[in-house]
């Protein structure tokens, strides 16, 4: 099937991200947002050809990128459900994929589910920028009864903004962002509840004195957007749950090491975790 | 007192920064190293005024610094406890305080336990340079016993380092590392230990490859060297295994909460932590 005009629904920074790399690669793009003042804004950046608060600008897409908030992914309004071509290929960028695929294989033939794994800091109408995705991987999360034409269509745009495909189920993708994305920013915060609540003032005091490069790095993502947290949490839950409990055997373990005073044993430990670790960089 | 002859045992990363700061401040610096090898090249570097293995050469010091590692001043040889000025003000850099504070005030009456806290990754006789001490914490730890113009001359030297002066007891100073910088160093560990034991290999594959900066920050200390992973924990056992008792209570509160799906708790929890953070930055 041809792919030619692409909705994106969500010009913030990865629906704005996608906007600019579509038209640079000679798709005509239309771009659907909430509020007037963000489409004026998204205009005057350029992030699609045809910008507009009213849903049926994409009523003619034959593809359409679901680049809102998880929110509103998971609850989308009817009106936006409603305007979407049939015919159309639908796809997403939500950061959890399995209580996406829920929600939207009822509302959708060729709906797949996609996971671009490319952030900044940014978020909003001024955050998109070009090649944000460019060797980055691009999961997608296809039901065995998927749409193998409209699959195909979204590995064509993966291919097009030049990132690495990579398709898996959704459960395993949801456990894999749990264990790598979701649990280091629990065990951060927790790092932080931990010395922020230590009820010696002088050793608190002191211990703001002494932190270094260690501490800083270590607690960056539990002291980041306590909204982005929550909804890891909540949209995420089961996974990320499990993910502490496996968590808490590992912290479990090296306790149990140095309480026996095991230094060889703990030197194995943590000269497996050095020789690892770059596998993961 | 005054003090003009300065020995320093040890010319590693901070044996061989205090002797190029002290040299270019007027000092008299005299080194003492183990191995010939190291000797040589430690005169071709300039760490000090004259360089020695021979542990006479601090015999005329009015002070001595000990800058050997920590195994090295926990257990140190009589031919240098005997070469030390009676004298002299002796004080030293190790990362714990309390178990050297132990060993040191049976072996010298005017011994002042420091640690200054600077670093780097580089080690050895190639690591020392100028100013690294400049605007850092320089934490002394003396007992109610110390000997007040020791402690003065200690005082003098962090000044002349352009250090920022604390004193605290040696308890203090082991419980505040071992919450700021010994305790990251195994939560991290813990995570990498989780992340890499994932007995799914599919998800262990993903994991890999969608590993971003969030898992690359909160890694960093837990997938460094296995040596100084050992030593923290040795040489600072209980305050470590307390930091570790208190961690695993944040941790529970945090996991509690998840499976409680109480959201808006999980925010405030979360924003405490944003808005505690930049104190320790």
């Amino acid at each position: 099937m041809e792919i030619d005009r692409i909705g994106i629904v969500g010009l913030g920074l990865i629906g704005g991200s996608i906007g600019l790399d579509l038209q640079q690669k000679g798709y005509e793009v239309y771009g659907l947002v909430n509020k007037t003042k963000t489409a004026e804004r998204a205009r005057e950046r350029g992030l699609a050809h045809s910008i507009s608060t009213n849903s049926n600008i994409i009523s003619n897409c034959s593809m359409v990128i679901l680049a809102m908030p998880l929110e509103q992914l998971l609850n989308p309004t009817s009106d936006l459900v409603d305007a979407l071509p049939k015919n159309a290929v639908i796809t997403d960028v939500g950061s959890v994929k399995k209580p996406i695929l829920e929600v939207w294989k009822e509302l959708h033939p060729r709906f797949i589910g996609s996971h671009p794994m490319a952030g900044t800091i940014q978020t909003g109408v001024e955050a998109g920028q070009i090649n944000l995705f460019k060797n980055r991987p691009w999961v997608a999360t296809p039901e065995e009864s998927a749409d193998k034409e409209a699959l195909e269509a979204v590995h064509q745009l993966a291919m097009t903004l030049e990132s690495q495909w990579i398709t898996t189920n959704s459960e395993t993708h949801d456990q894999a962002v749990a264990l790598i994305s979701h649990l280091p920013v629990f065990i951060s915060a927790a790092l932080l509840h931990t010395v922020i609540k230590e009820p010696n003032k002088a050793l608190l005091k002191l211990a703001k004195t002494i932190a270094s490069s260690g501490f800083e790095d270590t607690t960056r993502v539990g002291g980041g957007n306590p909204d982005l947290g929550v909804a890891m949490a909540s949209n995420n839950t089961s996974a990320v749950l499990n993910a502490i409990r496996s968590y808490r055997s590992s912290l479990d373990k090296l306790e149990k090491i140095i309480q026996a005073k095991a230094w060889p044993q703990l030197k194995n430990e943590l000269s497996e975790n050095q020789l690892s670790r770059p596998d993961f960089l």
